[in-house]
């Protein structure tokens, strides 16, 4: 008996796992909440349609890990990912830093041990279990394959990406043009990033958008291996309490997330209002219209925004925690802030330990005062109180703590001092 | 006891082996005798000046080998070497040969077997220990260590070198500035095989002109790996039979190391009398003193260059022979040409079996008549005879052998056609 396609139309995918349109279209939107890049939206929204868990990678630095905020970004995005069934994978890119800087010329760059990294994974689990489902997330290592890799083996990957391809990434096209040089290893590292693509048989990558680039390495790759290519999704990079920087550690303005709920509360009080609603964004887990909402309701004056960013940054302090400490911060803060008479509206700033922290600084940074000259004058002058009592000296820098700052009669600040910054 | 160090100067170098400056000269003025260029003169002096042997390393393609005189040059600058007490290391670089086209672009680079290199080893040793000493001649192949290296020492070769430096190389420079496409594991080729001598330890590398770029790589990887740095020495190609371009099996205008005497014997005698003067240096074992003797002796009238070439075509057709069967070459080589009244001084030419041994081709290519056209008039008014019979073909090749040919009275041209020439 002959077979008859017409009735029984093949299909690879399983159909009765299909999914409707209207089913990729609702995680399409939840995907593309706050991201950079979608390359590419089709090929997505087909390899949603066939109702499988895909597989999703992130790749992440085996040194000792501090994550901040701006690290948390791509988790949520990993969390959203786990939440719509799909498959985590946390790659820890441990081959290259066990090989440290083979060129020996970075001293800041020697080889971790296999301890070395097996410790700052467990640091990293500590931290990322706080947004992700610890069961739904496989930790990987990729020397576990690179490190079985021979030179016959290296030669074949390699001959599947030209060089002029690779120079095309800005910081090689950049330093090749300007005649640095670039050690002929760097142009591996790239693809032994990729080839970890070829090796899991990646649905996703994510990846923020400095690392465009090494992204679609591994979708090429993938393809010139014979495999389905993987769709790659950047996350912005956030920015830091300043609200113009991108979050960083060695720029001192960033919130951890292993830093204390009253820490994290008071730094996320101390962001503008603007930039309230891009962390909103980022970093909540309302929906975006929640969010609409909310920003609907300040912009009419029907809710002040001092309240809105409290709710904000008792989401941040309770994930990080939980709500009893959350809400205690809430409550330290408020203190802290009532006493003294300050007004509700005064301006929050945080900034770390150090020249930053002395009054100065933090004087003229802030525009309390208009000028370093007026703030000089005024402190001169015996105007500068902080919590309340008087202070004199210019140049000598608050410690870590809250304060209440008055200069004058009517100038207020909040002042939040973070521990010292040690720059990487 | 405090230690005298001026009654005994430490020297890190034997220096009761040590050579004198004399002792040095002589093996500098042999070593030196037809080379391209020496990278650098002072570090091989000081290098011969210790007395000990040196390790000279000579790489070799492990495809299918055919010998011919233009790969017997550096044969015999190896050979000068082994008689100067060296070392030599024959080194089959059968690493790349073991993976083929990675990038599967050549259909006609297929991956070689184990068995195929050990089969191609052994046509090798047949073909030039008829020129080295195989009792002093090490045979390695570069995939013993090559094919141990894994990916994490490929990172630490590849560290020592830079992409603009390699880029530099001629056919990289040339392909990357017309937009040509360079994957990137042809850059690692030059660094495994700089490698190699990082690995043996060389002290001198032989190669040909166009080998420079990659044996000088050795040399600074060497200098990378803390080792002393090797003596690079270059040997000039060969000129073919036809005196302009290089000896090449694809050309037709070679001498095979594995053709029978008769055939080495009467391609010698087809060369031009300066081109002659060129063999004697590259390949003869006459010293530069005798031949330039001979030279004057011929330049002077007092010595007929025919007879000059013919002890040449005897000493080449005796090496890869023996005299009994140089001296029937000679003998045979003679009868043909002596039959038919030829003159002694008529022009002897070689060319292979094929195109241009079709009577058009060769009567113009030798200039015996002034043209194509000239060619065709006269063999159509039956002025042409081969071996004393009339030819009226112009087109048809003549096959493989030796031959008078006669054109109208008086020119004669002494004729020999070779195997069809195999275009590689």
């Amino acid at each position: 008996m002959p077979h008859d396609s017409k009735k029984t139309p093949a299909s690879p995918d399983n159909p009765e796992h299909a999914l409707s349109n209207e089913q990729v279209d609702a995680q399409m939107k939840l995907i593309k909440r706050g991201i950079a890049e979608l390359i590419n939206e089709e090929d997505l929204r087909a390899k949603i349609a066939r109702g499988k868990p895909l597989r999703v990678k992130v790749g992440f630095d085996p040194t000792a890990p501090d994550l901040h905020l701006g690290h948390s970004v791509i988790l949520h995005k990993m969390r959203q990912l786990q939440q719509l069934g799909h498959q985590i994978v946390f790659l820890i890119g441990d081959f290259t830093g066990l090989i440290g800087d083979p060129s020996g010329r970075s001293e800041t760059r020697p080889a971790l041990t296999e301890e070395q990294v097996l410790a700052n994974a467990e640091t990293y689990k500590k931290q990322v279990f706080k947004i992700l489902d610890a069961e739904k997330t496989r930790v990987l290592f990729n020397s576990s394959w690179h490190g079985r890799m021979n030179f016959a083996e290296v030669i074949r990957l390699a001959s599947r990406y030209t060089v002029a391809r690779i120079l095309e990434r800005d910081d090689f096209a950049k330093r090749f043009r300007n005649n640095l040089p670039i050690a002929v290893h760097e142009l591996l590292y790239p693809l032994a990033q990729g080839y970890d693509s070829v090796t899991l048989k990646t649905d996703i990558e994510l990846g923020g958008t400095d690392q465009t680039f090494n992204l679609l390495v591994g979708r090429h790759l993938q393809a010139q291996y014979g495999l389905e290519a993987q769709c790659v999704i950047t996350l912005p990079l956030l920015e830091g309490l300043d609200g113009v920087k991108k979050m960083s550690k060695s720029l001192g303005n960033y919130i951890g997330i292993d830093e204390p709920a009253a820490q994290i509360f008071g730094k996320v009080m101390s962001v503008s209002d603007e930039l309230m609603w891009r962390y909103f964004e980022l970093l909540s887990t309302k929906s975006m219209e929640e969010i609409n909402l909310l920003r609907a309701e300040v912009e009419a004056g029907r809710a002040h925004p001092k309240t809105v960013k409290e709710s904000l940054a008792f989401e941040l302090a309770a994930r990080y925690h939980d709500e009893t400490r959350a809400a205690e911060a809430r409550r330290d803060f408020n203190a802290v802030f009532t006493d003294g008479g300050v007004p509700e509206d005064a301006p929050v700033y945080a900034c770390a330990e150090g020249a930053a922290s002395a009054p100065l600084a933090f004087l003229s940074a802030t525009g309390l005062a208009a000028s370093r000259g007026e703030a000089r004058r005024l402190i001169a002058q015996k105007a500068l109180s902080v919590n309340g009592k008087l202070c004199e000296d210019a140049l000598r820098p608050l410690l870590k703590g809250d304060y209440v700052i008055k200069l004058g009669k009517i100038r207020f600040l909040k002042l939040t001092v973070q521990a010292p910054q040690s720059i990487a």
